[in-house]
């Protein structure tokens, strides 16, 4: 009687009591978003406490560099040159992925889920490509993949669209979700620098990277957006069937003519559903200069989504940044805090849906587009004739035509023409005859003009 | 043997098992909110599950009008006008109440949390008056009480502020999160309207209530703030601490004077936490034009954090309407759902700290502001010389004046002086002696300038 009396004791057997025990971080990687993590984690530490009724204590950190490590973190860490050591160790509850790159990243992730460890990753490069992969051994264990910090870092939205937002059938997610390429377009409007020029300032204001390809290019708005799809609409992250377009060849006029048009040139992110499937598009794009979108400047993101219950909500904040993305690496770890072992961790399913009820969406057929063309012309009177002809004879619909002068009588003008909804089948053909007009310079520019949700609710500006 | 054996059989004891069981939810009110709970949770029943790995199904409903309850529910709900029957009944996993007041859906959640149900309400002006009452309550048998539905609707800021943004130390939280008022000042901007008209279209369209006072007096901003409040500080709800003022003073002349300079005048909410303690103020405010919170119209809602790791972020979405607070309420069952017993659905306490941690802030004292105060003269010139004088006469300092002339030669020109920040000890007297100076027709209006952050985070128009 006396021992079972002992074994039942509340001190070993109750959920408050283990849930006194902290929550043993191991952290892989200690550059900007890990040293972030650990320095929100020391100062918040008891404001998180009274929060979460637990501690989280960073207790382990795998870099590759010692010297820099012991710089950043207390003497109460251990650090190691060896991240497999990490992931197995046995003292490790959840380990954070925060070192970048998709392979050494992927084996290490998979390798801490076997040893049953709960994962949190900032890495949407990862899991835009391996994330199926990644949640479903997770799924086998019982452990769970969190990645708030993937997508727009400081904004709650995976949050949002998994939990908050749960009731809908949403329609769409939109969004500004790369910091660089809204810094470099912001730049570009409102100083009238060349692209080179504003990338440029955002490599030496540290918002952008010595190599910017995935972020112009619209890669990692690809990325986020596959992760925003899958949670909205409960398919398997659909980074293959992102159709991409970067901003490298966007030109500082252009964002000028369409400003006098009453435009904004934003890099979109958009999946939306409709009845031929899904789409899913990463590329600039006109918006109307009163749209929620379009006013949303420098680094910062923003993710609009339709719900049919909640209708037009809007989730705005950093893009990037050290601490911003720590806010979102914390969150995750004190979800998992708040749980009491292993059936609670899997509380919401990584992509938001059982994943038995994943289901593939097809991917629409190529939905026409109302666009932007500009010609530069040395004689703007013939070429807007010729242009004129040439959209008839393709069967185009204009919707306005705007010739812009030059500021010097030896430069070319502009001529921009708006026309109505077109395929690309279309578009391809016309674009190449444009630019055999006589008299025209250089090559047509093309931009989508948004075909984003305008309702009032979406605007600023409405009564 | 055998008795053992099916006594553990997994079908009766596993946590899956029990998760497959739909959970039951008996509605109290079947008004816009409950019915349109009822509508999303029927038309996404499939989605939901889908997400949730579980049903829920309304099973009761407590009305007063019988024969209404049948036309908005189906046979397969059981109505009743005995709410007591409806929150002691045992076939009840949970409780939503969406009856509003103060008095009866008081005691009927607090029998409800008695007889050990979980509860779930939109109902802002019972927590903000009952809330502390009714968390220590609930904390003591061992429930939850949700609300995501009582603030700002459609917005998961609830969630955001105790989970998405757990790891920040909040600074501030400020938003428009009264949808009546905001309309009635949009359609005062946009239109020109009066107060008095501007209310009755609010009412003609649906956005404000036949007796609209909790609305246009700041009651129900309030109300709304002092949840924010204790969930972005730690602190017991402060309603009672509230300083308060409503739109019902404001004149369409003021909105456009201040247009003409730049600014919007919007109804604020604003908790600050200072070093001289807690702010929390509701009324109205010159905003910037292109603050985040100036473009907010309608019946719109936005909610502005700044954390100090996350910094500004901000949530904009429907501030009423049926469905979307429906999306709310339906959120806080999936919680639940998604919950396997008790432990469980206390994840997150009832204000997003321990109740234990929950701590009282002094409130701060009486900041200075900056004021817009606008005279009418028959005299601009005298009254401009006059009240300059009585302005340095005061120690108040002015930061720029504007005289508007009159559309007609027999109506009064309006002169606006714009302060620097001064305390209200200062602001009263003053406004008396201006009232008396010659020439002057009519009180002298004084509305707040916001000292709201306007670092470029905080603006729609920066590069």
């Amino acid at each position: 009687m006396f021992q079972e009396s002992v074994t039942l004791c509340p001190a070993h057997s109750s959920p408050e009591a283990a849930s006194e025990k902290p929550l043993r971080v191991g952290l892989l990687g200690l550059g900007t978003v890990g040293a972030g993590t650990y320095r929100v984690l020391t100062r918040n530490q008891s404001l998180i406490r009274a929060r979460t009724g637990r501690s989280i204590a960073i207790t382990m950190v795998a870099v590759r560099d010692l010297a820099r490590a012991s710089a950043v973190v207390g003497r109460e860490v251990t650090v190691t040159t060896d991240p497999f050591a990490l992931v197995t160790h046995p003292d490790i509850d959840v380990v954070v992925e925060v070192m970048g790159g998709t392979t050494l990243a992927r084996e290490l992730v998979l390798k801490a889920i076997a040893h049953g460890k709960q994962v949190v990753t900032a890495n949407k490069a990862l899991l835009a490509e391996h994330g199926t992969e990644i949640f479903a051994a997770a799924q086998a264990r019982g452990v769970s993949v969190a990645y708030e910090g993937a997508v727009a870092v400081s904004i709650p939205i995976i949050k949002a669209l998994r939990e908050g937002l749960v009731a809908n059938r949403i329609e769409w997610v939109a969004g500004i979700i790369n910091g660089t390429s809204n810094f470099i377009l912001t730049a570009m409007h409102s100083q009238g620098l060349g692209f080179a020029a504003a990338l440029q300032q955002a490599q030496a204001q540290g918002y952008a990277e010595a190599d910017p390809r995935l972020d112009v290019d619209g890669t990692d708005a690809a990325h986020k957006l596959s992760l925003l799809a899958a949670n909205a609409f409960g398919i398997p992250i659909p980074f293959a069937q992102v159709q991409t377009e970067g901003i490298e060849a966007l030109d500082a006029a252009d964002m000028a003519y369409a400003a006098h048009l009453g435009y904004r040139i934003k890099l979109l992110g958009i999946a939306r559903r409709s009845a031929g499937g899904l789409e899913l598009q990463v590329h600039p794009a006109l918006l109307p200069q009163d749209h929620l979108l379009a006013a949303v400047n420098g680094s910062m993101n923003a993710v609009m989504v339709k719900g049919d219950a909640s209708g037009v909500t809007l989730y705005y904040g950093a893009g990037a940044g050290s601490e911003q993305t720590a806010s979102a690496v914390i969150a995750d770890l004190v979800d998992l805090a708040r749980g009491i072992g292993l059936a609670q961790a899997l509380r919401v399913p990584p992509l938001g849906f059982q994943s038995g009820a994943l289901k593939e969406l097809p991917p629409a057929p190529d939905a026409a587009s109302a666009w932007y063309l500009r010609l530069h012309s040395m004689d703007v009177v013939r070429c807007t004739a010729a242009a004129l002809q040439a959209l008839a004879q393709a069967g185009v619909g204009l919707r306005s035509q705007h010739p812009f002068c030059p500021s010097s009588h030896h430069a070319p003008a502009a001529l921009v023409l708006l026309t109505e909804p077109i395929h690309t089948t279309v578009l391809r053909p016309l674009l190449q005859r444009l630019a055999q007009l006589p008299g025209v310079v250089g090559v047509p520019q093309a931009i989508r003009m948004s075909n984003l949700d305008s309702t009032p609710a979406a605007r600023w500006q409405h009564s």
